[in-house]
């Protein structure tokens, strides 16, 4: 299995909801590399100062997924950039594929747009490009996707097949794990929750800041009062008790006095704060075991870059084979020893 | 000095006009890199027999440059596609140039029109980034440019400015050195000599060749006899008469008979033979003692690229660390020594 994403850091309730349980799910039943996608992350961000960030964004994030469940002795986290023998495969990938194809892709457009580009970057045009060789060049059999990463992966399984019928077989067409892969909403009630928009609750929030944001998030805004009956469906206080509150009883409660003006937006908020920080206190335990041992991620991901790469370079050295680019130049240098060594043997 | 061509085999007069006289003469003046370009070949001609053909025609086609007069301890000739470092730098520079600058350069939609291709692929539209990292992997300062090539190399220029920008000075903005590269009309009269419209003489044509195709050579189809006064101008016996015949004083006199309708088409034809013949000769000498030595164009293919490889990974050693991505993983790296270097020290 191959999953990742670009190295933003730390991660939020709606990357849980979005990809990160599943993921704790499905490594235990697949060989799983985690890709840290610096590369891609260039594709909307490049600038020295995006790419500073890189080195504490991917340990913050690898630390998030750990503290979420992720087995450290399951999981082969990569540095996509330290691996420098990815573009050799993008490079050889991208005649495999038209520019109409990759415009038919639905999300680069929106990608290039919230990065603030008024013209598609070349290199954003071929994401789902770089996508296919970091899924291939591991041989990787199966990827989760959610709605957007469907297309894209879409792509990968044409690449592997046209590579296949041109040269023999050498890659898996991977699968897509499709899943329910729900869009937490922010806590100001907009569509999405997102670091940049400010309406994310963190995995590393502290107790107190995760009851300070919950008493602060958007409810019923025509509930004026606690004796006016209020809206539950799209009610993000309720939405998050859904998800992150067990205890169905109280939330039936809640729901039940909510419309019927029977409860106050303090109460329904404070039962919510108590089950978010009793969702989270196991991932901060474990945060916390990560974090009281400077370097084990690092050590992690240096360890999954260096395995990654050996696997990496093993798969260019199938690839290259298959094409005949391998024989272009072994001829050329079979021929130049035949020379050298005609020219250092004794007549 | 970056320049080269797409493995395609033996040459024909038509470039050595266009472009092998010129590198001739500049090969001189600069350390020149010339480029066997098989990773371009593969975004228009990618099946396994294109890329079985590879060795043999890059061979053919280093042997033609060198009979022409290129001296093999001035030039560095090497095999694009066996520098997979090249990949990288191309993948880094991607980001710096969008679809619609890359759907500007015209040459581009009329190349996958001639390569039969009803959509332009993904890695044809990136031809001229791939060039942009051909030419700054070994900080190419100056490229001989002719109609086409000068708005590819435009991207070059543009891509070392926005890196350079971005992330500091590591590439040179090389000089274009446009050069007249007359098109030579092919032996049919069509516009261009090309070895797949048949209408070509190759530079290793023997004498008996050349001259068979000289004399079916297609001239003026309204002098239907010899003293029916004939046209000069767009006339391909005399294009061919005035590039190839270094004897003004003949062919002024051809000229001016032809113009009045006092000189056969046989007569013109076997002067123009025996003119193109003379010119062919030193190169077939030169290729006679290349060929007599077998291996030679190989081991100076096999040393060129070895020598390139060398420059291309010092050029991505200062790229990478010009945009912060060395840094990145070796900071990463440090905390995973530190930690490993506490584990093993006794407390």
């Amino acid at each position: 299995m191959l999953t990742g994403d670009r190295p933003t850091g730390r991660l939020h309730l709606g990357h849980y909801v979005g990809s990160i349980a599943n993921r704790v799910r499905l490594h235990q039943r697949y060989e799983s590399f985690f890709i840290i996608a610096d590369l891609h992350m260039l594709t909307t961000r490049n600038t020295r100062e995006d790419i500073e960030r890189v080195a504490v964004n991917a340990r913050e994030m690898v630390t998030d997924v750990l503290a979420s469940g992720v087995d450290p002795a399951r999981a082969i986290f990569y540095l996509q950039s330290a691996i420098p023998e990815v573009g050799d495969l993008y490079t050889l990938f991208q005649n495999l594929v038209t520019v109409p194809r990759l415009e038919r892709v639905p999300s680069l457009k929106d990608m290039a747009r919230d990065a603030g580009k008024e013209e598609m970057p070349y290199g954003l045009l071929g994401y789902p490009v770089l996508q296919a060789a970091d899924i291939l060049c591991v041989k990787g059999q199966v990827v989760p996707v959610g709605r957007d990463n469907a297309a894209h992966v879409e792509v990968t399984r044409e690449i592997a097949r046209r590579f296949n019928h041109l040269y023999g077989e050498v890659f898996p067409v991977p699968e897509m794990i499709a899943s329910e892969t729900p869009t937490l909403i922010g806590t100001d009630g907009r569509a999405k929750m997102s670091k940049s928009l400010g309406n994310a609750i963190s995995l590393s929030d502290d107790p107190a800041t995760v009851r300070r944001k919950v008493m602060g998030m958007y409810t019923d805004p025509n509930r004026v009062r606690a004796d006016v009956p209020g809206t539950v469906e799209g009610n993000p206080v309720f939405a998050y008790h859904d998800i992150f509150n067990p205890d169905r009883g109280q939330v039936d409660d809640l729901k039940e006095r909510y419309r019927a003006g029977r409860v106050g937006d303090v109460e329904v908020k404070e039962k919510l704060a108590v089950a978010l920080n009793r969702f989270l206190d196991p991932i901060r335990e474990r945060r916390a075991r990560f974090e009281a041992d400077p370097g084990f991620v690092d050590e992690l991901i240096v360890e999954g870059t260096e395995r990654t790469r050996r696997e990496v370079r093993q798969t260019l050295v199938e690839a290259r084979r298959a094409m005949g680019l391998t024989s272009a130049y072994t001829q050329v240098r079979r021929r130049a020893e035949r020379r050298r060594r005609a020219a250092t043997t004794p007549a």
